[in-house]
C-alpha cells in the first residue's frame, strides 16, 4: 500500500516508468518504494474513452495522509501519466479504515 | 463521472445501447451524456456467476446526488441491463468525496 | 454478497477450492453459501507483484458485520489463499451502505 489501479493507461508504457514513479511517491508518502503496487486493469471501455490514451481513471487505495500529501500524490501521478501521452487524468482516493485492512490475517489497526 | 464498472455484462451488448443509456442517465443526473464512462471489467468469475449473463454486478462511482436520483439511476441501469438478457442485477453506489477527487491534478472540491 | 475481488490469485487454483471456501465463509457470516461471488480480476500487475503468486490483494464488499466476523472472514480467506501458494495476502473490507445497494432496482435498506 498505497495501491494504484489504473484504467486507460497502457501497461507497457507504465512499466517503463513505474520504478521512478514509485520512488517519487515514496518521498511524498514518507515510506519505502516497495510499499506500492500498480495494476493496469483489463477492461472493455465501452463508453467515454474515445481513442487510445485520451482518458485515464486512476483509483488510489491508502490510509489517509491528509490534503497536502494527497495533492502532491495526485500531481505526481498526473504528471507521470500525461508524459505517457494521456490527455485527461482523473484520480480518486479511497481512504481505507485501518481496522478493516488485514495483512496476512492481522488487522492493520 | 459518473463512472460505471460492470461485471457480468457482455461488452459488445452494452456497446450497442451505451449511447441511449448515457442519454437517459444524463437526464436523471442533470448533466451532459459526455460525463459518463462505462467499462466492462475483465475477470474470471470463479464463483456465484452461474451460466452466461445470469448475474451482473455494477459499481457506480459518483458524487452523491441523493436518494431520488440514486433510485432513478439504479432503475434505469437495471432495466437496460435486463433488456440485454441478464436476470439478476445488483448495483452499489460509491459516493466520492470532492476533496479526494482530482481532475488533471486539481481537486474537484 | 459478500463479493470477493481478487488480484494475484490464479483463477484456476481458486476455482478448485471456491466451493469449500464459500461454505466456510457462510458459517462465519451466518448466511447461505450461494450469497457469495468470487472474481479474479484480470490486470497487468506492473509494480509490486514480484514473481508468480507472491502477493495477493483481495477486496471484500459487504454489509458491515462487525470486528469479530471481519477477523474470522479475513483469517479464513488468508488461510485458503496461502494454501494455494501465495505468500503475502492483504485484504480490505468495503462496508456498503444498505441505502446505496440495489437488488434488481430495489434498495436493500
Amino acid at each position: 500500500m498505497p495501491h494504484l489501479l489504473l484504467r486507460g493507461v497502457p501497461a507497457e508504457k507504465l512499466q517503463a516508468v513505474s520504478g521512478p514513479l514509485a520512488e517519487e511517491l515514496a518521498v511524498v508518502c514518507g515510506c519505502g518504494a516497495d510499499n506500492f503496487t500498480m495494476s493496469c486493469m483489463q477492461a472493455d471501455n465501452v463508453y467515454g474513452y474515445e481513442g487510445d490514451a485520451s482518458f485515464a481513471f486512476i483509483e488510489v487505495g491508502w490510509f489517509e495522509r491528509g490534503q497536502e500529501a494527497r495533492g502532491q500524490f495526485a500531481e505526481t501521478v498526473t504528471n507521470c501519466v500525461r508524459r505517457l501521452g494521456v490527455r485527461e487524468v482523473e484520480i480518486v482516493f479511497h481512504a481505507y479504515r485501518e481496522d478493516s485492512y488485514y495483512i496476512n490475517g492481522k488487522p492493520a489497526g
